[in-house]
């Protein structure tokens, strides 16, 4: 008998009838003898529907009670296929954040599970009923209500996937796997049968928007194998699992691009210890991520500073950068949001050479300008005119061959 | 500086325009120097839009999971509000029953409150804080999601003054207090200044809209003092008290009816001891509440039994009484639910006599038959036929003389 995970994301319980298709999913694996936690999303728009809602309601809503409200559509999906399992004749529970409980930090809309508490659970497996676990949400120490960010069901189902030691945690969504690159933007995109949880990170951390990275994160330091597949299809799937041999014989293994990307440069900075960091500071404070950074070679003492932050969060950000750039003495602030990443991810990169002057070469056969390059281990990202997106992606796929395995 | 606890009802929650309205109310209360509790149903129309989603996903919801899904209701609006007293400059926080929390009993669709933790409202209250706290919602003692039935929030409230000490209980809603009888059906219907408890609990269980039975019981427990006032105009209002002498002075303070009514009959029923109790105890264990008993005289060891319920219990109790009914040798079980109870109550029938007399001269002079009849030391309650309702409460208003005050 094995404890299995399975997540469903929005489009997988957009109505009853979808419901009653995880239903048989979740029924599936119980007839094959094993424990099941189901883990939900709200229902495709609901959450969308739920923030114009707050926003109607004022410009900035709190966010204690911005999360509380978001949570909500976790929970009407939850108890709607509860009530349709138990109806057909299974024991089903809903668990809410708090009835589990998973413990969180007080960090709303982007809050982070310290702990999961497992025995309400597994004294209900052990009855035979299948869990079904409100994705998203969790409570802080005081019983508010938080939520984990977009996507943040993936996290809650790797999450209890490690709590409860599942042997397998399914994330089902609207694709079959993870490809190469989007299917959208380029059709030679090939599905991978497996994917390492480092490229998979790199690759959901640099747009592909199949896995919250964080989830990424979480299976990787507690090993859970985590299988991406469809809803609506039995074929294909993706393994997100420990690195292997395989794996290194791909050099390239997939294209990712963001258009959620804006770039901030505060021009002739003075190259001083602390410059960084009181720029850097109030940003974080205000829960602003950074994603790039890059700091040009100093001359005559003072510097350019160029750094990516998600669109929506450039205007924000600028007028924290503005006020700390006057403080430090920089010249002026540029923002421009007419940009995209574009990242190539592989762990065969480490053991092959070259990898990197034949993506700006490509990117030069096409006459793409490269504003910005940021490399990892197994990653190089460049920040490019946004218009030239779809352009890099399919030049780059053929490029490195990804249509073929290899 | 006073302690005051605001409910609203659906209709004033109806959107956000609605919203903000009530939170010009909970502001005008903490202007004048309150502590200020708000209880909140769910906007109008929600509670029944998830109710057919949960029979849409079984015909009879499992019904843990249904409390928990149609809590959502109230889980939504109290945020938003929340969101409004904030984005305006006002300390407020949401309070959902686990968060409160408000402790009921096991008993799904029909909870019964049975202890509330005040400590956390307090403490808020203590900074200044409007607490919005959800209506209708509580949890039981493992933390499951329990609701307190139609119209529960304005027990929600009364509980909530009851607990806190609260020195008043405003109920809004959309009608501008307790009318003689329903405006609708009898154009010369009057409103109350003042209605003792008693005689509002009456009201409410013989068909009375305009607040849920058990807030009222409760109000009368706690002597909390309760005012019906309109959502939408600062005119009118009823307050709902301890008995006076100036409520004697009127023999009838109002006429109800209820069209949800069916009435069974248990045909020649042999009359022995402990008949009654084995008719009566399955429906009790089914949760199905019945209304007026009456039972003739016994003739030859034989008498008929007959009983009324709620019209959408009607069939599960005609099921279970045909069962039972086999049981203790009855001839047959007859059903009828084209009936409706028509009332009069008041706590000057205690001293006046021929109040009954006068209420059945009334009927016969309209050729109304009476096929029921049940009396409390307050209240008169008749079984008409349904198609004569609106006849009989028009012409016990004019013969009670109900259109002016005494």
């Amino acid at each position: 008998m094995a404890l299995v995970v399975q997540k469903f994301g929005g489009t997988s319980v957009a109505d009853i009838d979808k419901i009653k298709n995880v239903a048989a999913k979740a029924i599936r694996e119980k007839k094959a003898g094993n424990e099941v936690v189901v883990v939900l999303s709200a229902m495709a728009g609901e959450t969308d529907r739920l923030i114009a809602l707050a926003h109607k309601a004022a410009e900035s809503p709190n966010e204690r009670e911005y999360d509380s409200l978001i949570s909500t559509g976790e929970h009407v999906t939850v108890t709607l296929l509860a009530i349709v399992l138990n109806s057909m004749g299974y024991r089903a529970k809903s668990f809410l954040g708090f009835q589990v409980k998973i413990l969180t930090d007080k960090a709303y809309k982007k809050a982070r599970i310290s702990l999961i508490d497992t025995d309400a659970i597994k004294k209900e497996l052990k009855h035979g009923t299948i869990a079904v676990v409100a994705g998203f949400q969790g409570v802080d120490e005081d019983n508010n209500i938080t939520t984990l960010g977009r996507g943040g069901s993936d996290t809650s189902a790797v999450a209890l996937a490690a709590a409860l030691n599942a042997d397998q945690c399914d994330i089902y969504t609207d694709v079959d796997g993870v490809y190469t690159t989007d299917p959208n933007v380029c059709n030679k995109a090939r599905r991978l049968d497996k994917i390492s949880y480092d490229e998979m990170l790199e690759m959901a951390m640099t747009g592909a928007k199949v896995l919250q990275p964080r989830s990424v994160e979480m299976a990787k330091k507690y090993n859970v194998p985590v299988y991406v597949k469809s809803t609506f299809s039995d074929k294909g799937g993706t393994l997100v699992t420990k690195e292997d041999k395989d794996m290194e014989k791909e050099i390239i293994s997939g294209i990712t691009y963001d258009r959620d990307q804006a770039k901030i440069t505060v021009v002739h900075v003075p190259d001083k210890p602390g410059v960084a960091a009181s720029l850097f500071t109030p940003l974080s404070e205000h829960n602003i991520s950074v994603d790039m950074i890059i700091q040009n070679v100093s001359a005559e003492g003072f510097t350019d500073l160029t750094f990516t932050v998600s669109k929506k969060e450039m205007k924000e950000a600028q007028k924290i950068v503005d006020a700390t750039a006057k403080a430090v003495g920089a010249k002026k602030v540029e923002v421009d949001d007419d940009v995209a990443k574009v990242s190539i991810i592989g762990v065969g990169m480490v053991s092959h050479s070259g990898v990197a002057a034949k993506m700006f070469k490509t990117m030069a056969n096409e006459s793409i300008n490269i504003m910005m390059i940021s490399t990892s281990e197994i990653k190089i990202s460049c920040i490019i005119k946004r218009k030239y997106t779809e352009l890099a992606v399919t030049a780059l796929h053929d490029a490195f061959g990804l249509e073929k395995k290899k």
